[in-house]
């Protein structure tokens, strides 16, 4: 297959930065514009503001141009704050262009939830209810995926939090009203913003629960689950930093009838290594962060508690590659007729 | 008051450095014998194993030797690993002494239960049923200190669960069978103990669960809840080492119909600052770890969500002060008369 | 002796913070003014903005109002950024107060040097060239310091800097024209930022040099010097940051010919343990950071490689108390007639 | 090409880890045995002691067993500890496999130099002597490697500061007798040992310098320069540990007359992008740490300091990858006619 030209906007956040490292090494990839929010008079070399790719990149990085943006690509990950994406997608679908969006805008199917969490209204609600605007948890909307003209990538801890509960919901093991999920993120998961609250000085030796109950993830996650069990859902959702850089970890709560061996089956139907390459489940004990760190696995843990019938799972992943860039490229691939794991092993 | 001759029975661990720490600054406090289970030909300088100590503490460091400890002081502090401290207490009792024990060695009432968590039988199973052996939660068992021979100081976990959970369980708002306790530790947690998966290199950017519901701490926590509540309790513990050195966090989600001005009446009821100098209830938000380092308080803050009946209790302390020296110290001011705060702000 | 009145403008800062944890202990203060240049419409509790002081401190924080100061204090510890101290000050001396300054503003003798380092011209120059104002290295110039009405404390790289240095061109021991210094500090030094290269993801598992050679405690630092050999002096100046939040060292390199013995005895004469509580020569090896951490102690070690004629000295504080905080109140203690250690142990 | 069948000895270690990551990308091999010291009954899967690789890695890993490893490969890459190679890599020549040996062992030409820093004799001493057996500082000894037999992969350290140092003693700028180098390291240097020293709750927030001018490092950074001079040299050399995984940088400080634009060209001539892709010179500034890791780049900076005729180079890689595993790999390209940057991109 010929390449296809590819477009980075936001390039310059973590998401972005990680979206170049591994575009980089994709073989059906020709990177031609990577762009950013920041106002310079021309293109700079992108080492000058990312050492790291010195010698690596030979694109420059420059202000975001739509115009410049619509000429010279044919798919467009777009990795901009919230609000922006919903802006631009708009127009590079008119032009025939297929987009990947990691931004917060697409993920919810009615218009009508986005003000609560993203305090905007949704500027395009037409493409919210679009049958080719699919929600990109790659292992649960495959099948969507090769007709897709936009992809939501969803959150880091929705992806999480999912993968390791979807399969309970839809084997109809979960009991109870509503679950719980104590979630620990690397700080790379709130962007590279100058904040007091996320400087070094402040996070070391730190640990701070932020957003419990309100984080922006919570809606994408039940609308999920109720897309699934067909009624409404309730979670429980403290989501936490702790001073590492990249990683993120959910230990969910659920009640469940459910033995060891009936969850392993569940698991086992649905994450069959032949079909699902990113998911891996394991036989005993709960993933650690460095088992996943800097690939697209997720990795899944748990243990059940038959006195309480209470299932512990956790889902770990690297929250800037199956939480962000990862899954995007895995969703780039099936969009393009690739083999799943193309540019991710 | 005179100054009590004050020794210290592993002295090299962390724990043991911390009670060096704050017990140079206390006013009733000679320390008299630093020793530890190292094997040295005579005493050595402090500051040659612990360079930080160097001109602040004039008092050798030798091998543990029980005869020595006898004759040099009145309260000892025993600060090393479980199974050393029931061996060596009953001389130190029948010598006259007071203990102040950070082992489990003498938290659990009933022996019977001691070998299931310390993979050994008790050594001294009439000290654990005796009234003058007391469990060092200062907060609620304030009255039987002054008279107590041997203090059971308790787990950094149980401390943290237990000032965030005891006073709902007595106020009896606490629903449904069980409740669940997502905890976070300091490395320092584990001990200075030479094991691989403790390194720097294999827990930066890690985030690691371990004995998941077998952890020793749990039959501690349970014990002291049904002391309150005169029935069986559930618990499901999951806890976990972050890269960080000293701080602890236990998120406790527990059942209730309580609402939050019920849930602050409790707080405020068994906390009020005049007696309970060493526990502060937030009025709003949760505490991060660093508002808590490096101090012997014990920082709580909660939510409830009244759509699922969910108390989030966050408990917050530093693990070698509040969850071990701090609190023993604390217990050593109240067996003496002391005023509690004596060399802890 | 009575307590003193004091205040704190710029209380929210890192080095603000760590003045108040210090000053609460100390005996002969009373804090009686929290302020910072943040705008508040009225004062607030200190807590609302630094939840550690909870409990502990009953004064609160407001915005710095100089009219107010002058009527509450005897004394001002500023700790407010380069530019705000030198037009304060003035006011502050002129109605009695006595001063410690713990920004740039007073510590070059010469106020023509100010502005190539601080980039603009200097407000106050007369008070550079007056005898009470006095340059705070204390352990060098104690005897100035019960007259001084304004103390320059020094900045942290000068302290660690010149304590390691100043007793070899004292001793007329140090060769060649210049030496090197390789400096290595935390991330508290660089103040509580709002700055991208600040943050935590940003600085975690990285080291970053910055300001070679322009670094502004240079020339505090050479002036030092000259006073001391009343030559010039040349400094190769490598400051860097590395992730950890407190604690700073830095690596001296000095051609001498003199050894290991001759080189003991200049340490052993100016730091004698009696004259000079704050500053432990080591016997053999090298400081860490974490033997410095929260004291106020800065420790001195050194190599000598005779066939290079190369001395290394490492010389390790904690940036925040021996390097801003603590020292501050070392000269306090001068300034008043204290005991020098009074409050710092 | 055909694939090589390849071998890594030692393969639970950081630089074995490492080996694996890169090794299972690389285009030219087939991994077939995965070996350590470790005694298992039989083969078990690499995930069960290193789980990150589940499903990428088919080969168990299993005790070490010569005859085994001799049946299974045509080139073996030793990550055993220091003393281990010497006595295998004879056997391994004599069947014809080639090695590429990441221990110090086979590094000093001279046998009678290496007891002095590796503390036994050397086992093999005529080895040392073949032409065949060659120093892989890849961009110096390109050359040799085609028909290399045993490649003695350069040390950390030592690479990052050869690639520093070397052009410039060289081209003959460097002045007087002697250089220093202050170099900071990542605690995987270490090794995974179970040492308290290496513990995280000991090295967060800390900084250890070590076998200063001791380390063994030294002798085979003094042999490529005296190489190259023809003359003695002599370094004054600090290496330390901070606080991260991975990373190393050297600052190297020189004299010298050449000037900024003298020193460019020194470097451009010696690498120019197109003959040492992994080298990359900065035009201005200095490299930070995370500008190199996870990649086979050493980064180098400078400033010169014309006042004390002082250059400082800065050389960043990171340990595991150019100072370990990836040079190894750019080796074995070099030994089998691959492109040099095959699999390292």
């Amino acid at each position: 297959m010929s390449k296809q030209r590819v477009a980075i906007a936001g390039a310059t956040g973590y998401a972005g930065e990680e979206l170049i490292r591994w575009l980089l090494k994709h073989p059906s990839v020709q990177l031609t514009y990577l762009a950013a929010s920041a106002k310079w008079e021309r293109p700079i070399p992108l080492a000058d503001v990312a050492p790291r790719f010195a010698r690596r990149v030979d694109l420059p990085i420059e202000s975001l141009d739509p115009a410049r943006l619509l000429s010279v690509c044919d798919c467009v990950f777009l990795a901009l704050p919230h609000g922006e994406a919903m802006a631009l997608a708009p127009k590079l679908l008119a032009a025939g262009k297929r987009v990947i969006d990691l931004s917060g805008d697409f993920r919810l199917r009615d218009a009508a939830v986005y003000p609560r969490w993203y305090a905007r209204p949704h500027a395009s609600p037409e493409l919210l209810a679009d049958r080719r605007v699919v929600y990109g948890l790659t292992e649960f909307h495959r099948a969507q995926l090769p007709e897709a003209k936009l992809v939501a990538n969803p959150g880091c801890y929705a992806t999480s939090i999912l993968l390791a509960c979807l399969p309970l919901f839809d084997a109809g093991v979960v009991e109870g009203e509503s679950f719980i999920v104590d979630a620990k993120s690397g700080l790379s998961g709130a962007g590279r913003k100058a904040q007091t609250q996320l400087l070094f000085a402040e996070m070391t030796e730190n640990l701070r629960a932020y957003k419990v109950n309100e984080h922006q993830h919570l809606p994408e996650i039940l609308q999920e689950i109720t897309h699934v069990t067909a009624r409404a859902a309730a979670m429980v959702f403290v989501p936490q930093v702790i001073p590492v850089h990249r990683g993120l970890i959910s230990m969910c709560y659920l009640r469940t009838k459910a033995d060891r061996s009936a969850l392993e089956r569940v698991y086992a139907q649905r994450y069959a290594a032949a079909r699902t390459p990113f998911v891996r489940v394991r036989a005993a004990g709960f993933p650690e962060l460095k088992d996943v760190a800097d690939t697209n696995y997720c990795d899944i843990g748990f243990a059940y508690d038959a006195a309480t019938s209470t299932l512990m799972v956790a889902s770990a992943l690297d929250n800037l590659v199956k939480g962000a860039a990862g899954q995007a490229i895995q969703n780039f691939n099936l969009m393009y007729g690739l083999p799943e794991t193309t540019g991710l092993l």
